[in-house]
């Protein structure tokens, strides 16, 4: 039984910064499947001696301390290369001989990882279905698709019906790093591996959820592709919306990959469109000061680098307690957090609760990059009288596992080669998830509201946000996490 | 306005130790209220000097590096001295003139605090009646009376009889230092202030609650005393009573002393009765090795250094949880906490938690020596798979507020001027206590079962402990605290 993966873009910087990285970390933990092959795929001339010694010094480079040399050159008798291009079906011929010589007969099974331009993902599909290489007569076939999936609601749906016209949906793997940070698994465990949170997980409890993915980057190198995506494509439809499935689900019944994605799916169902009338009320958009002088972006760009979006979302369990979704470019700090932020207690009791106390109870989860948990309550100060002062109980993961923690995609690229599919995203979650995000997007374009803040590069965005949430008795938990 | 504090036992051990360091700190603290005078009354013959100085080198020995030469002058001014015999109704005529004059005609505050062997309360509260000095007329007067309140229910019923012909209830304070303990106060603000305890604070959610006040010190030298009173008239009628109401009581309406100790009285009222038929099943006693040889200690003494009730609240909230009450004395080491069990998941959702996991979710209270709360919660080993582990969110008083807490004689003490009674026993909780004491030392008495097991030193107590929660399908905290 051989593991074969056969990665497209296989020069790209995907390929060398994480994918061949993660793959040489899991042979040297002994993880990866018996007989696992790596074959990389693209226009540029490599022998196979050739690419594993330019690999070799890119995994040098990208695994720092954990490289090894003698435990790379034994992994890299396993890595392969072939030139071919994506747009010819002929080469997809000679890459199934390809296949059948370096697996050298034996059945297993055949991963192919699309790491190449997004434009490019019809036509390999459709190519590898001519070929016959998603036929599993002799093994599993599966694919491995990059974000973005699609540009908005319609492409999406387009290229689920491609991918069906050759893979089976079980086949498919649309990848959302995200949900392979530990954090993000850690979710499913906090929630449903402990009894006390989840009777006070609901809206009878909660006041209302903050997730936050802000970036200190601005948008660097990336300008023109940025500029066409914006932050709503870039980072709603696929990270925030996935870590809000993930908040605002039910209890699985098992933890198996349909079942778990069901429940995911009835989240983003549940959300409230939020209709061309309500986005000014129920969305702010910004953009960072010094954007429009940044490489490849219009000068007259009018493209969000940051956005908040209020969601409701309509069930028994989360009736009229609101989401919000932000994130942004060039921000105060690079953090992921998820705040559940609960109801002050129905009753003070303590004469200086209402004056002095900020505020209610508050669950953090830091799902990057000082990744941990916090709970945020209310205590006595020592000393006379009854003063309360909000204090938290502390987890961290570094300082619990003294190891550092598994890039995101050594977990999903063993997932995959294993066939679990449960952290990853199936295409009615795409889809619904752009038929959320969409009709943002377009009331954007035609109306002149909200506005599009500008706003100072290092803070917490466009000052609109402060004071939105204000507005509704809230407040942002603006806190750069604290790395130890 | 004068407050004057008239210590009866003037030379005793409580005096040197905590109430003079304790009035003396809050002197430092400038907390004690205007013209606070401090008057020793003990058959002893000192000066008003003589006893000063003595207090000067006892005070400077038990504050440790708090003492201050210069301060100490400066409060000493406020402290004098009167020989006096509490049998004698004479000297307390005699005290009258004494605190007249040191008051110099000014009206305000007296607090009596008894600080002498329980035998002399009886006396000594006649004799103040007699002498007029429970009379108001002329400001608050209030009495305090260290435990043993009472030998058991009858005795205690007859102590406050004799109270109440002098004095009315809401000039008594009867004190229990443990609830002048930081951690004890913050039960309160912990439950009350805080929206996320409360909701999973009930027989839904909490499976058993344990108390323990473990101590490492055999009797020493009050093997004498100890004899004849045993572990439940020790600790249990007085200090783990009062930390079970406060941890099962409901939210009073304010806090104010009576509504307070109105919900802690409902708690003793919804205690089940230990019959003599229960004793066997709900009662363990045992008595370390070593004992019968204690100075003071009869050689066949049957009384017991260790017990563990199992108590049934039986009201709408606790109806079902048991409460595990346990206290010994030569046991691992000096800890008092209260754990709050949680039930398991009502399902299992990752295949190793019922099999690999170390039970559900706990929240441990520690009220001494190490302050602080920790919540035990099950969290995602990083890596491969969904392996579980047991992990704490931890607060800790010390980390948090980096000053030494202040010992509780200093807050009641400060209450007792003050008039609050919030943190002192009332006459009904005092009698239910015995109560639910009384029937389990009778019973114990007049029964062989359970046997009083005889249990080596420096562990938890004896084997039968353990064994008789294994039974029930628990397991004790048995967690020495770490002291940061």
């Amino acid at each position: 039984m051989s593991h074969t993966i056969v990665i497209f873009g296989a020069s790209g910087d995907l390929t060398t910064r994480k994918l061949i990285p993660a793959l040489y970390r899991l042979w040297v933990k002994r993880r990866l499947p018996a007989d696992t092959k790596v074959l990389g795929v693209s226009r540029t001339e490599f022998s196979h001696d050739a690419w594993r010694k330019s690999l070799s010094e890119s995994t040098a480079k990208f695994a720092g301390k954990d490289f090894d040399e003698q435990e790379w050159q034994s992994f890299a008798k396993s890595v392969f290369y072939m030139q071919g291009d994506i747009g010819k079906s002929e080469d997809f011929q000679r890459l199934s001989d390809v296949l059948d010589e370096i697996e050298q007969g034996s059945e297993g099974t055949r991963v192919f990882y699309l790491s190449t331009t997004p434009r490019l993902y019809a036509t390999a599909v459709a190519n590898l279905g001519a070929a016959g290489l998603a036929d599993e007569s002799n093994g599993p076939r599966r694919i491995v698709i990059e974000k973005p999936f699609g540009y908005d609601a319609a492409t999406a749906r387009q290229l689920n019906d491609d991918l069906h016209q050759v893979f089976a949906e079980n086949q498919v793997y649309r990848i959302d790093h995200y949900l392979g940070k530990e954090t993000v698994q850690n979710l499913f465990v906090l929630r449903f591996a402990n009894s006390i949170f989840e009777p006070i997980w609901n809206r009878q409890y909660v006041d209302h959820v903050q997730i936050t993915v802000a970036e200190e980057l601005a948008v660097g190198r990336r300008g023109d592709y940025y500029d066409t995506s914006g932050i709503l494509r870039d980072m709603f439809q696929n990270h925030l919306l996935q870590l809000m499935m993930i908040t605002a689900m039910e209890a699985p019944a098992r933890m198996s990959a349909d079942l778990i994605r069901d429940e995911k799916a009835k989240v983003l169902q549940s959300v409230r469109p939020i209709t061309a009338e309500m986005v000014k009320q129920d969305t702010i958009r910004g953009q960072y000061e010094g954007y429009r002088q940044e490489k490849g972006v219009a000068t007259d760009s009018q493209t969000a680098t940051f956005a908040a979006l209020k969601l409701h979302v309509d069930n028994w369990r989360w009736s009229n307690v609101p989401f919000y979704l932000r994130s942004g470019k060039a921000l105060s700090c690079r953090t992921t957090q998820i705040v559940i932020q609960f109801r002050e207690p129905p009753q003070p009791l303590f004469s200086d609760q209402s004056s002095q106390s900020p505020g209610a109870n508050r669950l953090v989860i830091q799902v990057q990059p000082a990744e941990g948990i916090q709970l945020h309550f209310h205590t006595k100060v020592p000393d006379a009288g009854m003063n309360l002062r909000m204090t938290d109980l502390d987890f961290s993961f570094q300082r619990e596992f003294s190891f550092a923690l598994p890039d995101a995609y050594q977990r999903l690229l063993l997932d995959v080669l294993n066939g679990d599919a449960s952290l990853f995203a199936r295409s009615d979650e795409v889809e619904l998830s752009w038929d959320i995000i969409d009709p943002v997007i377009e009331a954007w374009k035609n109306q002149t509201e909200p506005n599009l803040d500008i706003y100072p590069p290092a803070l917490w965005g466009p000052a609109e946000s402060m004071q939105w949430m204000e507005e509704q008795g809230r407040e942002w938990f603006d806190v750069c996490p604290l790395i130890t």
